[in-house]
């Protein structure tokens, strides 16, 4: 198993056995691509979206929140593209019955001559010792020479065939490479489908009344659905934003990625609409204000990165993400995208109603265009915690697992804990829990040893332990553990509070964002 | 139009004119029976929403949350019984092909023999003037007798068929009573029918691992699903609850009742788990501590009232509402219900899993009973809303519409308004407001007169308007104008922070519930 394929399934396991993240309806055996949030999960993915949105409508006086509902007129998803174009391509063996997405069944051959090639290569090195010559040997091996060929002309007519969206050339690719089903293991394949991604449902009851409609596939939708609701409503001026954290849903096809790639999951996107000819400076602006506030959370500048598309969406003039570094390499948790005015447009075009927006500066009105950033919640649930997973080898041979999270967005943030479970220090414990569980999470904990109590705290991000003891009692004093040093110190109960409660609260990291 | 109505309208289309709920979709004529909120809306919710979640989680040590998703494993809904029972009846005229609900189109039945007995009173007694004697009319005038005889028929044929859900009996009355379609106007109908109300939908694309799937009709599945897991993960110990917040949908026939029933809505519930024998106690228990958590709103005590159940549903050996006195009459905002062992019996039956807690103190291993508290999010938004709005009238003709919103509920906590647009005032406002946003959620107004400022925030149910004038510029001094007694008072800028963050602020309210 490669190094990362364990770090992910050791971080799969941690989140199960420590209350982030279950296998949905998991006494059912579950149920594909869908998860639940445990108990810590929760908090983590709140703190996280509190901090996105107090980020975005506290510090900018120019954006504002919505909560638009899942389900939305079906024509908004034919203006928007969805209907038509949010396609899978998928094929089915006449003989196992089993259906497949046409690009992995194509990678998967390109991949295995990939793989003969190197086997081929690792043969010959293992024959001729020191004096093999990688390089030589490829450009003479027949057979080296006749796989790189096939490769390289599948390669080519796959990126042909789908560019110019060609189903029957796709088919005709997938039979003259005799790729055949893993099930069946023969080459007896139908057409090239279409298969869209939106779930649909019906709503309503009467034959005539019930229609069909979708769930949505994305957020942002029902931003420019109400941009002319907010904009009124709230009087606001271009340039403003729209924020929104919600849910959207993707039947997607193959997703056995646990949380990075679900069939429901959760955005937060915020679509900023500014003058025409104005977007690429706000695009600017806004990769800069994303990258400091991924940043803020500290857990290393150096792994984040911008990696600017190449090839753009039909709807965008610029797009970039924004990645982090998990320990399976470099992911998107982030997209900023200059939309221009393709989806207003649209929706002017469906509905029939003006979607404008005079400008008193330039006496004009006009189509707003639109820079987004969009985050995966799930996804960047997902870069923190792999960002935070950390197993340490301490002295004498003893190690522990310790999640190192922001502590504003760590679930609990003060485990209370009475050194032993008599003497009072329970009901002192208590009492101290009672005055402090209104400024922030705090848990109490009075089962074995200390020892064993404080690997508990570090395997849910707690950053602060404070043990209750004698001293508690005797001089009010008690001693304060730091998750990331393990150093211990001793304070009064009185101050205890200020201590702790700066630190932990989501504006400590409002406040770096806004230096 | 009755008083209610008209207050109900002015409510609804306040809540568009100020940004707090669009109809979903409105550029497309909207969905029906779905809604958007807007960007004082959606802070209302989330202010409501972290109300609720912290004086569960943060309050009782005891309780922890979770967010299950919306897809769950089908089977989920035959073991909790709402793939079998989870109906309305419906009916079909042959002429118009309308479909109607049964027990809608009888209720309406009984409501016209309602409607004709109160005119033949009203017109008597115009009639005799003084000498009307109500009693002695009704029981001698042929035509109210006749009436009366009608009504209480239909009434009691109609208890005994819905008791028994006997369908052909339903048919029977409709055809009896000549109830008539109001569209074709004819008796002409089909069978009556069941009406699933959950919405489903498809997953997973290949031919055999295609599922049909539920829209979860409800939160409290999710727990019950993950009772295990939240369990053993968090080593909770019997009693404890679950506690989540999230959407539901249900498909609704009849559904004219703005954000009050709508086909996607959103439930805050929590699920207490404790020993069986022991449910009743903690039922009381819970309808205290819910019933101190809506009275600290201070909407005014009188308005709230428990109305018990008098027919218990099916899972339930005791229930009660809590109602609030909205214009239209007391409506439920939040169920408390004992579910008995109903559900995680149920679904130890359908997944072959035990769903068991060895209670250490009993030596014994059981399926714990469940006391739920239920709320419908936008229904309380709506009741919290309702209680606050006023139009109260002022000295000189003048009026205005005022939401007196709980201060920790307020979409905005302080408007920040230099007085002139010039002289430095709008500077120093802003310089003012960048100190205090990351504290809470300031709004910035500089345009029309100071009055009609104050009007924009009273309609949105800002509880503090700080203005900034040459006082504020020369003697770092500021007015700060309440919402509610109109007030004004002369503070230092270094005051404002303390005086009013401790009154916006959740924890006010959570300290309130903890005397």
């Amino acid at each position: 198993m490669a190094y990362w394929e364990d770090i992910f399934k050791k971080l799969v396991s941690h989140c199960k056995e420590y209350g982030f993240v279950f296998p949905s309806s998991e006494i059912y055996d579950g149920l594909g691509a869908v998860y639940d949030y445990g108990q810590n999960g929760v908090e983590l993915k709140n703190n996280i979206k509190q901090y996105w949105w107090d980020s975005m409508t506290l510090l900018n006086e120019n954006v504002v929140g919505i909560d638009a509902a899942i389900f939305m007129h079906p024509t908004i998803w034919k203006a928007s593209g969805h209907v038509d174009a949010f396609n899978d391509l998928l094929i089915d063996n006449k003989d196992s019955k089993r259906r497949y997405r046409v690009d992995l069944l194509i990678e998967e051959q390109i991949a295995k001559y990939d793989n003969k090639i190197s086997k081929e290569i690792e043969r010959a090195a293992k024959c001729f010792g020191d004096a093999f010559d990688k390089q030589k040997f490829c450009k003479t091996n027949p057979f080296v020479l006749e796989n790189i060929g096939k490769k390289e002309a599948l390669c080519t007519r796959f990126a042909q065939a789908s560019s110019k969206n060609n189903l029957e050339e796709l088919h005709q690719i997938i039979t003259d490479y005799g790729i055949v089903c893993p099930i069946s293991g023969t080459n007896n394949w139908t057409n090239v489908r279409r298969f869209n991604l939106m779930f649909s449902t019906k709503i309503g009851s009467t034959a005539d009344a019930k229609m069909e409609i979708y769930l949505r596939p994305e957020t942002a939708q029902g931003i420019f659905a109400n941009f002319l609701n907010v904009q009124k409503s709230g009087r606001m001026k271009i340039p403003f934003g729209i924020a929104q954290i919600g849910k959207a849903f993707r039947n997607e096809i193959v997703t056995r990625q646990f949380i990075f790639r679900m069939r429901e999951f959760e955005q937060m996107e915020m679509q900023f609409f500014v003058r025409p000819g104005e977007e690429f400076q706000w695009f600017e602006r806004w990769k800069q204000i994303r990258m400091k506030w991924h940043k803020a959370l500290g857990l290393g500048n150096h792994k984040y990165r911008f990696h600017d598309h190449n090839r753009l969406a039909h709807y965008a003039n610029a797009a970039t993400d924004i990645e982090f570094e998990m320990p399976f390499g470099f992911k998107e948790v982030e997209g900023i995208h200059s939309r221009t005015d393709f989806d207003l447009n649209n929706h002017e075009k469906y509905s029939g109603k003006k979607i404008r927006f005079f400008d008193p500066n330039i006496n004009k009105s006009y189509v707003p265009y639109v820079i987004e950033t969009s985050i995966g919640l799930d996804r960047i649930f997902l870069s923190i915690l792999a960002g935070s997973y950390c197993k340490e080898i301490l002295k004498g041979k003893d190690s522990r697992v310790v999640l190192k999270l922001p502590p504003a967005l760590a679930p609990v943030k003060l485990a209370i804990l009475p050194l032993v479970r008599k003497d009072g220090f329970p009901e002192k414990a208590r009492e101290i829990m009672d005055q402090l569980k209104v400024s922030f999470r705090c848990q109490y904990d009075e089962k074995d040893s200390i020892g064993k109590r404080y690997r508990r705290q570090d395997a849910i991000g707690t950053p602060y332990c404070a043990t209750i003891d004698q001293n508690t009692l005797d001089h009010d004093q008690l001693t304060i553990r730091s998750r990331d040093t393990m150093e211990q110190e001793h304070i009064s109960i009185d101050w205890l509070q200020k201590v702790i409660a700066d630190k932990v609260n989501i504006k400590s990291l409002l406040k770096q964002i806004m230096k």
